[in-house]
């Protein structure tokens, strides 16, 4: 199997690690193109596994060391898999919204939060990282496997698409606390970027949100805030009788 | 200025980056040996400022190339701190816990959150990644200049020395909500492994909880949990005028 270091040009990209590379064939296996094992790969359980999905879904399996040295710099990567970059839709219902985010390893984290607190539908605003990159896929532990995503150009294209969203921008000097925030499904939580935030044009939109921090720091990491946002928004759904 | 590679023996570590020396020089100038600019930096605003506070406490500035090409691969890192490692000791009050944690740079992003909810002690139960880690204080983004750390050989010393504190170890199979648990002052938030989470022991301390997520994940990645909880905990704190 050839492979060649990923680019964002490139009409795949790579799931780096056992986890990651089992996530995609079992959630997504149409994406896999092709699996690769390494020779010194000794999970027995994993490999029976990995044999009987790709075999079964007709995806390439070889094992072969190269491919490890031009894609992996961590020793503990021993299953690389081959993945279809897909362009995601978003569907109608609660979103996350990322503004120009421009680290690779952040959006990783916020989609496997986005996963585990079930907003399954990201939308990201270009200019912005390349959520394909295999930083990304791997620092979401495969959860990019499970999420949709769609990049738009502006986010007036967005909000156009999804008139029926209640928008909630999360800003420094949101007028609200998150805490106190009744937060309406369908949402939209929105974010900017890990070093300029939203601009200021974002606080008329909506209900802009702050989550209240001390001023021994500047702000929350990006997918800090994103997830304690997440925690609060989703919190009634997961079987809590407390009221909020 | 003569530096080398960081190595957990050494009697100092390294802060990288203007903000994170900038973090050192306001909040704990007497642990900064040294501070280093590169000739291509161009910040005057910055430049100024570390001058006079370089000046003000007698601290060694120099401005040369070579120590950026030894400690840092960053392309925008243009100042280095030199920094004494001080062992911290934790003060009575409510803490975050980590038993075990393995990875630098969550738990630099752990140590910006406690500082950014206010929780200015973290207790860490060996064997445990190295706080002084350049990595963890560049991921802190200078927070760990404001922080004590205490690390102890056992979970058990660390029990005995704060008898007072309601401890809430953050587990899987949690026997309560997070939502729905009463988080009494001083509290501890107690979080494992990366990989393997706390050992089942745990679930015979205090009160043992979980933050729930969908199963599209195993579990949510350990700074995000930990600032979740830490987002919960201290809620109360910020003018919120809804009770919890």
């Amino acid at each position: 199997m050839k492979v060649s270091r990923y680019k964002k040009e490139d009409a795949v990209t790579y799931a780096l690690g056992a986890t990651v590379v089992m996530e995609y064939l079992n959630c997504a296996p149409d994406l896999v193109e092709a699996v690769i094992m390494h020779p010194g790969f000794r999970s027995e359980d994993t490999i029976a596994k990995i044999k009987e999905i790709t075999s079964s879904k007709k995806i390439s399996l070889s094992v072969e060391e190269k491919p490890f040295n031009i894609l992996s710099q961590k020793e503990n990567c021993f299953v690389i898999g081959v993945i279809k970059k897909v362009k995601g839709h978003l569907l109608d219902g609660s979103h996350v919204v990322l503004v120009n985010p421009s680290n690779a390893g952040n959006m990783g984290t916020i989609i496997r939060s986005c996963a585990g607190f079930g907003v399954m539908d990201i939308a990201i605003i270009t200019p912005a990282v390349d959520h394909f990159d295999p930083k990304t896929i791997r620092a979401s532990m495969g959860a990019a496997a499970r999420v949709n995503i769609e990049t738009f150009e502006t986010f007036e294209e967005y909000a156009s698409r999804f008139p029926n969203n209640s928008m909630y921008p999360f800003m420094l000097d949101g007028s609200t606390l998150l805490q106190e925030t009744e937060i309406n499904e369908p949402f939209s939580l929105i974010f900017g970027n890990e070093a300029t935030g939203l601009p200021a044009t974002f606080s008329k939109v909506g209900q802009p949100i702050r989550i209240e921090h001390t001023n021994n720091i500047d702000s929350l990491n990006l997918p800090i805030a994103a997830s304690i946002a997440l925690y609060e928004s989703t919190k009634r759904r997961f079987g809590g009788h407390l009221s909020k």
